[in-house]
């Protein structure tokens, strides 16, 4: 058992905990609690931490128990642990994993593609909440600007509760030309924007779909704005100029599953 | 202009930045920014804050600028701002105001209302965005149990973006005793429960509505969820059980806001 913060192997995980630069370079993204382990694909799992208390509580779950014998684990102290959690009432588990990777190629080959490109979204918690969010209503995955916060970060997580396993997503540099592709590819593009006319619901998202929400504060780009196919807006009352992002996007993404099914 | 930490005033506001009861003994809230004080109903403000090198910037913003006069306010340096501030990049002006206090009664006095009733929601962000979200759906207002957030906590208020000054709020000590007031009054109950057999959009909320949602982790209490009359779901994909509970409620906000204009 691990009972000293300075140990290697748990200076590593703080410094990943922390620095979206080390998990990069390390390939890897972390995990905390039952649920997120439950639910990783087994392939992905590298390492496995447990506080002393939680190695009990992990014995009579039989999935997270098999998982810690295919993997093996590291148990430490309480005191450990809470150091290494990015949590203020950590759970005692905490995965390392291997980053999964897509290609914009792979997603745009699903049938009736239905996408959320995000530019410069800088909220962990909206990025979170949308991955989980797309998984519910069913969508192919989502497409982000390079400035968008890093999904692998522990409260980007957190938030999508295990979503981020199975909704694939992709960076890219240039979110301009990669409507470009998009439009090439027959899919067509609604911009959440101030220019739009009509409502989010008196369109048709039956066909292939991307809808393109921009960062919090300033929205989107003029250059993206620009090359999208469709504005829309969603109906607001009272003095509220502009929704949440996460919740805009849910309002769109719920929309399309309710035209779809 | 206050410079030093240990002012009477400014200690007077860190503890109310950071303990409830203090805020409710005094029978204020604090809201940060200029849009909130942009957008504070002029009768409840009580004190204005503002951090030197924001001063200037007040000056040029007439709608800030007569709320300055009017009230009167208090420079303080940089130092003793980042002091009394709860958000880590202020924006250098702190209002304090008079909460509003508001009765069922007159909420249900509405025509063909429209209600969210919450059930021990805990995070501020969430109720925050609920309420924001609520303006801009059209709801009349929002029940909350009293084990509900406090909507007082600076991170809700923050959260609301000003809705908070517009969309009218009561707390309850017994949900279930509310719920029977409410089907008295002729507002139907709609409870977003597993026990829900139908999708949210199968229903008609084009009569009086109220909308139930439980605690994040723990959704309704059995004795709420059994005096509601209807139960429903909201269509979720892949291996989802749930979302996040502001995202449900707009969900169904915006449902019955598509189903009544």
């Amino acid at each position: 058992m691990i009972t000293s913060t300075s140990n290697q192997k748990v200076r590593q995980v703080v410094q990943w905990q922390t620095k979206a630069k080390e998990r990069k370079k390390a390939d890897i993204f972390l995990a905390e609690g039952f649920k997120m382990l439950e639910e990783a694909p087994a392939e992905w799992i590298r390492e496995i931490y447990l506080s002393e208390e939680c190695l009990d509580k992990a014995k009579d779950n039989p999935l997270i128990w098999r998982k810690l014998l295919q993997t093996g684990y590291e148990t430490v102290s309480e005191e450990v642990f809470r150091k290494m959690s990015d949590t203020q009432t950590p759970q005692g588990i905490l995965t390392v994993l291997k980053r999964p990777q897509y290609h914009l190629e792979e997603l745009l080959d699903r049938e009736n593609p239905l996408f959320v490109v995000l530019e410069d979204l800088q909220d962990p918690g909206n990025l979170g909440t949308i991955v989980r969010t797309g998984e519910g209503a069913g969508i192919t995955g989502v497409i982000m600007s390079v400035g968008t916060v890093d999904i692998f970060n522990p409260k980007v997580i957190r938030a999508t509760m295990g979503s981020v396993y199975r909704v694939p997503f992709v960076y890219m540099e240039n979110l301009a030309d990669t409507l470009g592709i998009l439009h090439k590819k027959g899919i067509h593009t609604y911009a959440a924007h101030l220019k739009g006319e009509k409502y989010y619901d008196s369109f048709s998202f039956q066909e292939p779909t991307a809808f393109l929400i921009g960062n919090e504060g300033n929205g989107l780009k003029k250059e993206t704005a620009d090359m999208a196919e469709h504005y829309l807006k969603i109906p607001m009352e009272g003095q509220v100029e502009s929704l949440n992002a996460a919740i805009a996007t849910a309002l769109l993404m719920y929309e399309a599953h309710r035209q779809r099914i």
